[in-house]
């Protein structure tokens, strides 16, 4: 078919309406005489004024419907509208040049610009983008042209774009954004976190949306196969409205799982947990009978700041999670930022190859200050509820030991000073470097609880940047090497006593789920909207031929091998 | 002491001379008039003259002592000098304008060197450092300042410099360069390498030396303990001239096994192999007494060009190595290019973790002309000896398959077309991914031999960049789960008969030799000059308690658990 678009499916679900583009409009400045000088003023604070009144909605809109930390990205470029350092000399200017509102706007904004890109620092270079889209914004009311706002979109659509960015997302409002296409990203790109966690349709990395698809046209995307169709007609959209009817009553099949345990058939129990950012999180994993946090990412605290979070606000964030999660169990992630995840504020050198850097628990036993706060607010939030503890990044059981006595040593202070500290919080950690899993017989006797992370352990396992596209055929969650790492630290942990749970992607997915279950998972972390199809599915299992199962697979040579072996063995026809 | 520096030891020995700076010298220019234009376009051919005299007779000399391919580095300088593109502008300038030598130089140069460094390509910024260089050595003449020279030293001198560029080390005289030491460098650092290779004794890394070290003091480098005395009174450089002579004594000892085979005290026998970059290389393998070749790196036949090497330039490379070698083993690795080894002429794309990304056999399943061609020259130079091929950064068994695919149908091609292709090539691959070690009993079954690449196998399971300082804690070769992957390499291997060799730095360490022996690594291929050492070493060894050796280093929890057992159990004191 010629009007069809293959990408990756990002988000579940079919969606099907009318294309909405999003993209940057051509905004051509001439620079032109004005006679009228006081007009000109007149028609700039005009376009200004309109500017901040759109901006103040879409603020109100978001905080209202994504929360406040996702209103914090605009309210930073309403501050820029009051900014007499950049529009002063706008006015200035047209009164005495008699130069045209847009060509003063665009000098002055300039070299705002310049100066804030130049100074090599992602904070700036932020700062420099909020220049720009807001001046964009008010030379847009100046020229006349519309720009495409997705927080003032009135009907159904789908939104069509070469990628979102977080404030792009920030402003879809559910109820009129039925679906999202974009021409890059991937599986655990940005993009499609978002559209998984608004439950939305998706599909991403298409190429070619932005191209072949006009505003107007109907589309429809299928963010289960990964198929965007363009212009379909009446048979087709008929064949996905039904292919929508469908989904929608597996939807409420999964619904009805909602407050069931997780067991397979021969009652084997395996707990259900859910990642999250942010407090505003746990109402989608309650909403989706999510039985833990299987991962607090705490990184959200520390970006889009310009200075560290206080003891004070950390503990807060996190009492709120342990209380709004009842007594389920909460694991937090002590701060996993450096690589890719910079902190303007900290100023950390840039790096060759930041996946293999000075990230995570390597800078928190550096940068110690960072890291006792950290857990003092944890150690005070852990009153509040059921919680765990693990560090991201351990290479080397020198390093967990390390972290640990820092932690006891601030529990030991925060006793000593009187405050209450919870005394029964598990200590854990992430295997997410190969060291460790080879060594995971080791850290079975020092560490209370493992977790998978699949993402990172993937890539270190086959060196192979899983952000990079021309080596990602290399990020294989089923190859052999793997699934026996995998199986290796299970078995450790078993062993010892210890439990095991998996916050990477691998843990919602279907082709996976069977065949951790046989490895022996004790418990699975995925995005919130995940829970429920996992749960459907385990219900449905049997583990009684686990051993064999696992014996199959570990002894395989390829990835191709294992995917055969489980779609027929547990006869898995859609992923 | 006061005037002791501490860096890393990159080359054994003691060397005592006098300092000698090597660096840049300031060059002042100022705009001047001239009014005798003719005298001032005689003086700037004069200084152009002697500039050529200097670098023809330092390329000759290089091409002398070290070859060929070091010698075309400079013989590129010495193009710039009849470049009338750069040079006729200068001399027009001074006839017309009237200005200086020196400066209208300096105008023409700039020109030059701001157009190809804005150019974005490596190999043109290569090109713009070469005429920086050589309008330096041009205006050093004009001005009358001395440029360091170290092809010209004519007395027994210790280098000091703040980095050692290859272009540097290829000047180095070895007749009176006793040592070197500098300020940045770890002990992979190219100018640690050439330093070995020279056997000469250097210290890197010292941070200091530059600031602390003038022309014409005395100064001590102990390259075995990565010392640099400044300035020694005569009782301190009685104690050194002693050890030196200890240390001669020693390398005595040690050139008496140079035809011995490699055998512990109870006849296990194992195979000292060297790493080499250039059929010139050979020389000091068989001079040293390397039993093979365990790394033949490709790499250089590709680089320091503006295009591929044909398969004619590599066919007669190889065979020269082979030829050389005498019937004993050449393992030859194939292309290991990409990540941060870059060829301008393919024009790869900036990656952001280039050590996880798009090299090695990644690039060659992928570029298979490039490929094919080195194939081809493997496959016809194979009837002059001992030929075995490995690919590098195999991560998959896939992988494997498909490079050795090509290489039977390149073979098959060329027996159809009549020419002589190699019938008994070993084909066997390098371990330095993680999942490569985790899968290597299948692997075993596949391949004919495994050469364990330590140096980025470490860097991977520890997921530590080896280059990084703020990580290079992580960098550790006898942390147990490196130990374990080796082990398991090994028993796999043995298991299907195949042998395991090893081709990383930690080869021809003097803690490490004694624990792969334990192991049962059967080649260790290291830096030439590591061998005879090496063979002293394992020629005291026994093999008897090889298995409570390895069940022991298994069972341990850190690095330094390790590198303290086998320092008590085999009685090593000096590292």
């Amino acid at each position: 078919m010629r009007n069809q678009l293959k990408g990756i499916g990002a988000s579940a679900g079919i969606a099907i309406a009318k294309a909405y583009r999003l993209e940057e409009p051509e905004l051509h400045i001439l620079k032109k005489n004005v006679k009228d000088k006081e007009a000109e003023n007149q028609r700039l604070e005009q376009a200004i004024a309109r500017s901040k009144a759109e901006l103040e909605k879409i603020t109100e809109s978001v905080n209202c419907e994504l929360g406040a930390d996702k209103a914090e990205i605009l309210a930073a470029q309403l501050l820029v509208l009051n900014d007499p350092e950049l529009l002063n000399p706008v006015f200035e200017n047209i009164s005495t040049e008699g130069i045209n509102a847009e060509f003063a706007l665009k000098e002055s904004a300039d070299r705002f610009v310049f100066m804030l890109e130049s100074m090599d620092n992602e904070y700036m270079r932020e700062r420099a983008k909020d220049i720009r889209d807001v001046t964009n914004r008010v030379t847009a009311h100046l020229l006349g042209v519309q720009i495409p706002d997705p927080s003032l979109i009135s009907e159904e659509v789908i939104i069509i774009a070469g990628d979102l960015t977080p404030s792009d997302t920030a402003q879809l409002n559910r109820r009129y954004v039925k679906g999202f296409t974009t021409d890059i990203g991937g599986r655990t790109s940005h993009s499609a976190i978002m559209a998984r966690s608004m439950e939305i349709p998706a599909v991403v990395g298409t190429k070619q949306a932005v191209s072949m698809i006009e505003n107007g046209m109907v589309v429809i995307v299928d963010g289960s196969e990964g198929e965007v169709i363009i212009d379909p007609s009446s048979e087709v959209i008929a064949l996905y409205e039904a292919k929508k009817v469908k989904y929608e009553a597996q939807k409420a099949r999964w619904a009805k799982v909602v407050h069931e345990p997780t067991v397979t058939k021969d009652g084997v129990h395996v707990e259900l947990a859910a990642n999250i950012g942010t407090p505003a999180d746990v109402k989608g994993v309650l909403a989706n009978g999510g039985e833990a946090v299987g991962l607090y990412r705490t990184e959200f605290l520390y970006m889009g700041k310009d200075r560290l979070p206080t003891e004070e606000e950390q503990f807060n964030a996190y009492k709120t999670v342990l209380e709004k999660m009842e007594g389920k169990p909460v694991v937090v992630r002590t701060l996993d930022i450096g690589g890719d995840k910079e902190l303007h504020y900290l100023n950390l050198p840039k790096e060759m190859n930041p996946f293999l850097g000075f990230r995570a628990i390597r800078l928190c036993l550096e940068e110690q200050d960072i890291f006792r706060t950290q857990l003092r607010a944890l150690l005070r939030a852990g009153s509040y509820g059921n919680l765990k503890i693990m560090f991201p990044m351990i290479a080397t059981v020198s390093e967990f030991r390390e972290a640990k006595a820092i932690l006891m040593e601030e529990k030991e202070k925060l006793i000593a000073s009187g405050v209450q500290a919870a005394d029964n919080i598990e200590i854990g950690m992430m295997v997410e470097i190969p060291s460790t899993a080879v060594m995971a017989d080791q850290f079975a006797k020092e560490v209370d609880f493992f977790s998978i992370g699949t993402n990172d352990l993937i890539q270190y396992t086959m060196a192979a940047d899983r952000m990079n596209e021309r080596v990602s055929y290399l990020y294989q969650p089923y190859n052999p090497a793997i699934l026996r790492l995998i199986s290796m630290v299970i078995d450790a942990a078993h062993k010892e006593g210890k439990w095991v749970g998996m916050c990477g992607e691998m843990a919602g997915d279907p082709i996976a789920i069977p065949l951790l279950v046989s490895l022996g998972l004790d418990e699975f972390s995925m995005s919130a909207t995940s829970i429920l199809p996992a749960r459907a599915q385990i219900k449905e299992l049997t583990n009684e031929h686990a051993t064999s199962v696992k014996e199959a697979v570990l002894s395989m040579k390829t990835s191709e091998e294992v995917i055969e072996y489980v779609k027929r063995t547990f006869d898995i026809h859609q992923v």
